[in-house]
């Protein structure tokens, strides 16, 4: 049977539908409609705005969590947390049961190349993985609230049907990125390796005083074919496998053991 | 020469050193301590604690700096941001030219293991290695205050040297953890695949409403004589290189082009 065709939904399967852009997010709701065709659905994010915030952790405030009727059809928990809390806290204290699968997103805004250690949305779904749970973040480059979110979501199906039929190694996140509108194809990808050329903004506020806005364009410092920034520019989107082993093996293995 | 007498100051060498428990921390002032060894010292540093912060940037706020005297010897640039939005923000604009040298801590806490990827710390550091500085972050793995900090400074004075008479592969940031007391040693390490195993703490507030605080317990998954975790077990203090090119390599080169 070609995935196309076949029936993934499983009423036992519990999905758990995080983000950072907040609960109220259309990008959550738009990844929460794919996720019950696959099962049974627990939406827990922030109760606001979360983007950028990395793989950050609350360790010196308490959690606060409350339920939502997000729209007619879906009820959600909100935490007064960052994404990473409430995967944790999910896990471990707001669903009945664990769950089977954790979805990020869909973030308004792309999370490729460099994007990726800044990101929230990609901190949740790592939060999954370390967890022990096959995790996917999903993100449009699309900033706008408005985006058309109907590409990224066919991705995230995809990446579903493909974390079903064949598993997900222990220690590997999907990172879905998808342009605005229709999707054109899902390429799998590398992470481009990129910076951001920052250009800070200094102003004076009424009161005579300055403050900074931080702007920036990103940089590809990498050529190829299969990097994520590339494809994403040629209107594909793309999955790249991450992992979080940071160690620079090769570096490494150069050194002696002591260092004097 | 040995590096032990070889004399490394070198008054035309500006290094920047940032943390992420903020600008009046001790572990700051015994790194810059360090630093001075070398060259000219700029503190810039968030003007209040940010551990745990993982890799935020703040691109919502404005960002504002304050000039404090840290001491009788030590002035530094305070910043109402994360430890990354110090270091970007030194590297556009706060210093009066580019830094050769970034250094982040020391850190009042181990940022060894998994606690890498929701270090504060060792972000400000991963953020100079991308500007193209080379970069450190250094750790004591006690946690309180008044922890002895003269073997994080020996192990970060070596990282330096190491860095000065060897260079640093681009991309490539050395990540120091040491136990509190003297220096037993300081290892080449590799990060521990570790994880947290969370116990959320429920309690009730005084006005009868649910809270959670987080605790929880490290786990090593990993086994090995060369894994931080370990080595500081023993005592000793590790030196582990770690990159941010997230690619799960091996999995990738087995997927075929696009995802249907």
């Amino acid at each position: 049977m070609s995935s196309m065709s076949k029936n993934y939904y499983d009423p036992d399967r519990l999905i758990l539908v995080c983000n950072d852009d907040g609960i109220f997010s259309p990008g959550i709701r738009a990844l929460a409609e794919v996720a019950k065709e696959f099962g049974e659905v627990s939406i827990i994010a922030p109760d606001r705005q979360q983007s950028a915030v990395g793989h950050a952790i609350t360790v010196s405030d308490p959690l606060r969590v409350t339920s939502f009727q997000i729209n007619s059809k879906m009820k959600g928990q909100a935490v007064n947390g960052t994404p990473a809390d409430c995967v944790k806290l999910g896990h471990d204290k707001l669903m009945g049961r664990k769950p089977d699968l954790v979805l990020s997103g869909i973030n308004h805004g792309s999370n490729a190349g460099i994007n990726i250690i800044y990101s929230g949305t990609v901190s949740a779904a790592t939060e999954g993985t370390i967890l022990g749970y096959p995790s996917i973040a999903v993100s449009c480059t699309e900033f706008t609230e408005s985006a058309e979110l109907t590409g990224a979501q066919d991705a995230a199906r995809r990446a579903v049907r493909f974390v079903l039929d064949h598993g997900l190694p222990s220690g590997i996140t999907l990172n879905v990125n998808a342009p605005g509108g229709p999707l054109k194809g899902l390429r799998w990808a590398k992470q481009a390796n990129s910076r951001y050329v920052e250009e800070f903004e200094g102003r004076i506020d009424p009161h005579n005083k300055p403050y900074f806005w931080i702007t920036g364009r990103l940089e590809i410092l990498d050529q190829g074919e299969d990097l994520d920034l590339n494809l994403l520019n040629q209107g594909y989107a793309t999955i790249t496998p991450i992992q979080y082993d940071l160690t620079a093996h090769n570096f490494f293995k150069n050194q002696s053991k002591e260092l004097t």
